[in-house]
């Protein structure tokens, strides 16, 4: 465990929030948008996040929505939908996981690696080519570097960011030890209040939608993007919790040729839509 | 801990393969599906269990493959994708959570509640109303009673099944705790080999497809389904690894009129498709 965990220590008035501890990928994400000047408020849950940038208490919020091996970040397209909160820029990251331990640790001696499921499940080939080397499932991939070295834990090694071990003192045993070299996350960058609905040619749009209980709504619903030579990029469908087996679909279309037509395709996909919001319409 | 840990046992020619320990919500399932009567094997890992029906080791496999608080269930679509596995039958399961402590422990002295965080976050409002329980997320339900009863833990509780507090002696000390009543788990029972593509009226089908890389194609994939009056269930879209932001699509077709609907709207999609795969067509 690291003493004086630097989540809990408030700082209002941050340039931006994320989840996680200092080393974590999404840090990486926010020094990269706002600059290595840029004044950060880890926080320990994505909810905190959207608390804290919603609250007014950072003046923006860099959170993970996808990522190209895992697919979408739990929990962050409903606490998009359910904040009073605008999308404003989007970065792709290039992610690249090391294998990292106390120093004078020697690659042979590691049999315990600690990491989230999630870099565990990205990094399955080495440690198939690594039996000796047990996985174990915690939450937070650079608070598992911090804790390793802060303990000096014999045989545990991590899984997480190169800057992860610069951060905690560790040493890097492995590099780029992850399955897939194309492991890319996508970071949204995130305001308080509602997106305006002015559109311009040339930008992306995120919406989210609960459709009409009509046969055939998702069908037109789609097509309105089609009629109007725009193509979806992502579509994510969410349960509803007092609607067993009905869907919101979160939707980010790509940039529009022309002002008019996103409008139009979001004017008729409302038309056959309970409720639908504009999340953000930004530059890519 | 418990000792003897039942997953480890091999039980060859299982009636039917599930994910957890004994007492977990899939042996549920799996129990009402089979009868009490039937073989089971627990398996460590989702993963596990699709190696054991595509392997022969099991007559079947009973999954979990979306929740209606939580959405899909991570990895099973991915699982259902990448193995020589069809779907022959579905369930919808009630989940309802409770409390569970080792005898002897009052609802007053719990200060640690264990459970995995899906089941965490379903009880939201039963630990905000009892802030002296700090929540401690681990990775199975029914395992977390195993251990606070076996380890006698002071202060300690789980959320599970009620089955599970039967199963290893525990106490339940508060019944029906998750924030909906309507918290439904929608089962698969999973045979080894492809499903032959044969219809039937009154069935419901299951796809794999990944569309192809053409502007609008998703939308004409779907339109086909809303032009012989099929109503898709469910979209799910995962990414593809070796595609960064391409997906696979996931889709649930409700009962089709009549075989030829169903075959002729396949049949269309497949036009749009550079891959297309039928994961099962069976009755509801």
């Amino acid at each position: 465990m690291t003493d004086a965990s630097p989540i809990d220590a408030p700082r209002i008035g941050a340039d931006a929030a994320y989840q996680g501890t200092p080393g974590a990928f999404s840090e990486d994400a926010a020094l990269a948008l706002l600059g290595p000047g840029a004044v950060l408020r880890p926080c320990r849950t994505l909810e905190d996040v959207f608390d804290v940038v919603a609250g007014g208490e950072a003046r923006c919020a860099v959170v993970p929505v996808e990522n190209t091996l895992a697919g979408a970040v739990p929990g962050c397209d409903d606490l998009m939908g359910r904040h009073d909160v605008r999308i404003v820029a989007e970065r792709v990251q290039h992610i690249a996981h090391a294998l990292i331990a106390p120093p004078g640790t020697g690659i042979d001696e590691v049999t315990r690696v600690l990491s989230h499921p999630v870099a565990l499940a990205q990094c399955r080939r080495f440690l198939d080519a690594h039996p000796q080397m047990a996985a174990v499932p915690v939450f937070d991939t650079a608070g598992a570097v911090a804790e390793i070295v802060a303990g000096e834990q014999r045989g545990a090694a991590a899984i997480a960011s190169r800057r992860a071990a610069t951060v905690y003192g560790g040493v890097v045993l492995a590099g780029e030890i992850q399955d897939h070299p194309g492991n890319f996350t996508r970071f949204l960058v995130l305001k308080a209040g509602a997106a305006p609905e002015e559109f311009h040619a040339g930008c992306k749009t995120s919406l989210v939608c609960v459709l009409a209980n009509q046969p055939g709504a998702l069908a037109r619903g789609i097509q309105a993007f089609a009629t109007h030579g725009l193509n979806l990029s992502r579509i994510e469908s969410r349960p509803i919790p007092e609607s067993p087996f009905e869907y919101t679909f979160y939707l980010d279309v790509d940039p529009a040729p022309s002002a008019d037509a996103i409008r139009d395709a979001i004017a008729e996909l409302r038309a056959c839509s309970r409720s639908l919001r504009v999340l953000g319409h930004y530059p890519v």
